[in-house]
């Protein structure tokens, strides 16, 4: 294999995307996600989605955010279509509206539980407060890198290609 | 197995994390780490932290925001210990200071690496711009839900349980 040096934990640039600075990552994956969900709040409101809340007032409280705020971020999740709103009624009750999550939504589950991995690793002295297991099996459940070929990966064995999405570059003038 | 009843795409509720209603979520290492690092820019700094960016006018530049943003997200990154600042001196020129990953930064990987195939999923229609490959086979990487046994989960097999490290329950008064 080619062995050019990297520094600890970083991806090789492979190809073209080598040096760093031949590039703009302006159709940056990550950079899209971020503009769609960011917030502290949002993440949370779609954490609380994963462990089935549905009512607007539980998403407000169980957040620990102002309803005006949780209006406004069920509101973007919606647009966003990561959340769908469903009336739904209970006997004697006026019609009221639920949330619950789109696959497109649904798909984010593999960074909260990074982020929820992460922490407890590096910011819970006590260990973690609640933990993620397989139902069928019982064994506990980790976001982590694999490839296709099913081998776990480290950051410092990443390279980075291009994707068919690459942007054409710009031809020399 | 107990066969409780949960909605699509819902993590299911265990032992005593049920019904939700009956528990905060006061020390969630989600809501830690969202605290720790949930801007964009923070994310992208370490984006770049990744791809091999050290210094300070590159990230800048890389992650397209002003060098007094750059300058207070790399300080709080620090701060956090997520990035160490170096000294470094090319030839002829001042000292100056370069930003690495720690292995505590390092570990964020996983939740970039997730960001990024969601949006390369659901935000890209001609399809990933870059692609992250296992360097000693070259297959995809993905971030993906695994089990300690080796089960790939979906998130409706999944089971929330309480860990080593949750508060423990006020005694009823």
């Amino acid at each position: 294999m080619d062995a050019s040096p990297r520094a600890a934990h970083t991806v090789r640039l492979a190809g073209p995307l080598s040096p760093r600075s031949s590039w703009k990552a302006s159709a940056c994956s990550m950079a899209r996600a971020l503009d769609v969900v960011s917030s502290k709040s949002a993440l949370l409101i779609l954490r609380e989605a994963f462990y089935g809340t549905a009512r607007f007032d539980d998403f407000a409280e169980r957040v620990g955010i102002s309803e005006p705020v949780a209006a406004a971020r069920l509101r973007e999740l919606v647009d966003e279509g990561l959340l769908v709103r469903e009336p739904y009624r209970e006997p004697g009750q006026r019609t009221r509206m639920a949330y619950r999550l789109t696959d497109k939504g649904a798909e984010l589950a593999p960074v909260l539980i990074a982020f929820m991995q992460w922490g407890d690793r590096w910011l819970q002295p006590s260990g973690a407060p609640v933990q993620l297991r397989h139902a069928e099996c019982g064994e506990l459940v980790q976001a982590e890198l694999r490839c296709a070929a099913g081998h776990v990966v480290n950051t410092d064995e990443l390279d980075l290609t291009v994707g068919p999405g690459r942007p054409a570059a710009k031809p020399a003038s």
